[in-house]
């Protein structure tokens, strides 16, 4: 029997220690959702982040690991291990909500990390490897677009700047914003930016339904399906709509309405794969008596299928060219991930966990966005769902039971605690 | 030769002082279009309303014409007859203006009426009936919906506190409002509410490209097309854009373009005299990468013909329940006005008016909704429009040259002054 498998490991892992942290963690930025769900809006680089912070660094000092901070704010607490020289194995995930969000989504893959830690160090096990838990900064882009920035600058995918002007909806720069956080910071132990590890794996609930719906305790994530995400801006001309016949208007509601419809036909998928959104739609001038001179509208496409992603992808801007009538269109790809596949290794130390401790099991790409995909050109990388209930995530509603979190923290630990060993 | 077709009345006529005190009452609430264009923005019962007033009262004064208000704002002059006991006939317009609006709806038709008395006084022209020339409160209905308030509560067709309770964008009550103006016009002579005119004559410009499209100088108008006004609100689900399969989202923002697709279906009219429009739409939560719950919208409905205005306003409803895949749906009726004709008496007037000076005319329903609408259950009524420049209203680019505005004061005086000797 390997480590990672070992009764006492799994023991170790307390159901009611890690749901009594998430429920402190959720005091700070506690919000009530409109069906009465209590849910957290905690901003990241906020007050409200740096509260919650120091209540997570409590818990990692109290257990004797080391904490250190990058430039860009991630937070990694440090388990050592047998070989201080070996490359350490990554876990963790984020700790900023979206403004309407979830006690879950993010947090817990930190809470994980800690609680798997914990269990690896209480157990006794013995690992080769250090294991470090991280909570990357600003993985929602709710108050600073777009999201991911802490996984991305640490994997020198973007510069640490390349986000200095952009601002929050009171105006303060992300500069700003995290100059004001490292200083109240000033006291945590500084360590650079980026770093080998040996394999990532992030612990994360699904948002989805699919793990519910069919009675699975635990997702085996394979991949993030691709992401392009456009902004369409329709551009006519205003009009009385009292006066003005209908034959000579430049609509720009009637032509989104035409846009949206021929895209619908385009993104057709009868296997329900493919997600295409339109999620946001401003319209202006936005009275009741006056034909729209202006609509701006967003596109959240998706797939796993590279080809399928980059050929339905580059037909938008066509496909709305032919559909409007008589109004100008601009169409700008704000956002283009390919489909990210995770490494065998960390898949399979997921599954075999899973397996060992007697829970079912699937293997699933992700269909959200996570600080992972980030890690797949540094390390072999890897996540851990749990079951999402009736899928709502970004919702105070999100729910995951403190049993099915506990399940995703003992896989987890086995998980960690092998890939230490290799 | 009648009165009304006097050479001396129709020279009276001043294209340069009517056409600078335009431009003196466009200096209060003066702003700048997109396009550069001098516009107005001057909400009723403002400071700057009341400003306007006391131009429009110094000018009315200095010409000897007495000055009432009555209890919801409405300000009347009124010129003499030489039978004071006479119906009066009663012609003008609103002050008030749109947000972002133009410097000639509404107001023209008030200075066009003081231009007209003044003509008539000026060429010594006899009327047997007195000219009250009136500015109705609050017709735009920009700061307190709904519009046309004055002109309904004089007509009766509500009660003046009928909407005592509105508020504007700021949370002040249309009663806060009114109070406050009465008190600023306490100097005013009071009049009661009401009246039996003998005629009402409304100057207007078009507000619609028919005119100069046909080179036309005069529109005798024959009525006011129907409207009814819809508010439709469709609420589903929010689901993640990235994990909720489309198959199984209830998205609030694919069935309003279900919707509104099959609405088209509906208001379709090769006849091109439908207007049909939905110039507002509202979605929540509006992000990008959220599938939105909830979708506002209106619909603007209008025809001439009283039958299909009901057949098809009547069919909205169900259009829109047979249009919608998956979410709930509440449709409001906010407004409901059937089509009114004019009375030949008053179309008659203003068309000979134009005939007689060489005008080139043409009869045409009013697409816009105008006070003149309130009027056709109490008195003969009517409307004389001059062109608009591309149909542009309710903009700053709204434009309508002096000599237009000349000719169409110069047939409101000449049909004012026939009327009045009736």
């Amino acid at each position: 029997m390997s480590a990672s498998t070992a009764p006492n490991l799994i023991a170790a892992v307390s159901e009611r220690r890690q749901w009594d942290r998430l429920m402190e963690l959720a005091k700070l930025g506690a919000i009530t959702g409109a069906d009465g769900s209590p849910g957290v809006n905690r901003p990241c680089l906020s007050p409200l982040d740096r509260e919650a912070r120091r209540l997570m660094i409590g818990w990692a000092e109290g257990l004797g690991l080391s904490v250190t901070v990058d430039e860009i704010g991630n937070l990694f607490f440090r388990h050592e291990g047998t070989e201080a020289e070996a490359a350490p194995v990554l876990t963790g995930s984020h700790m900023d909500s979206q403004p309407n969000g979830g006690r879950f989504d993010g947090i817990w893959g930190v809470v994980a990390g800690l609680e798997a830690v914990q269990a690896i160090r209480e157990a006794g096990v013995s690992t080769r490897r250090p294991i470090e838990v991280v909570a990357w900064t600003n993985e929602e882009g709710g108050r600073f677009a777009p999201g991911c920035m802490g996984s991305m600058a640490w994997a020198h995918f973007k510069p640490a700047n390349a986000w200095d002007e952009v601002r929050d909806l009171e105006g303060v720069t992300f500069r700003q914003a995290l100059d004001e956080h490292r200083a109240a910071e000033a006291d945590l132990a500084r360590r650079p930016l980026g770093g080998k590890p040996f394999a990532y794996l992030e612990a994360h609930i699904e948002q989805g339904p699919l793990l519910e719906a069919e009675g699975i305790d635990i997702g085996v994530v394979t991949g993030i399906q691709g992401s392009r995400w456009f902004i369409v801006e329709i551009t006519g001309e205003t009009a009385h709509a009292g006066t003005s016949p209908v034959s000579t208007r430049r609509d720009a509601v009637q032509d989104m309405v035409r846009a949206v419809t021929a895209l619908n036909a385009l993104m057709t998928d009868p296997t329900d794969v493919l997600r295409f959104t339109v999620g946001q739609v401003e319209v202006f001038p936005n009275t009741s008596n006056t034909v729209a001179d202006r609509v701006r509208f967003t596109i959240d496409f998706r797939h796993p299928d590279k080809e399928l992603l980059i050929t339905n992808g580059d037909a938008i801007e066509p496909t709305i060219r032919s559909a409007v009538k008589g109004c100008d269109v601009v169409v700008t790809e704000r956002f283009h991930a390919l489909p990210v596949e995770f490494d065998a290794l960390v898949v399979d130390a997921v599954e075999d966990a899973a397996t060992a401790q007697g829970l079912s099991s699937r293997r699933m790409p992700s269909g959200a966005f996570h600080d992972a995909q980030f890690m797949v050109p540094i390390c072999p990388a890897g996540m851990v769902f749990v079951p999402s209930r009736n899928g709502v995530s970004h919702n105070p509603a999100e729910y995951s039971s403190p049993s099915q979190l506990a399940a995703g923290a003992r896989v987890l630990a086995a998980a960690l605690a092998e890939l230490a060993n290799r």
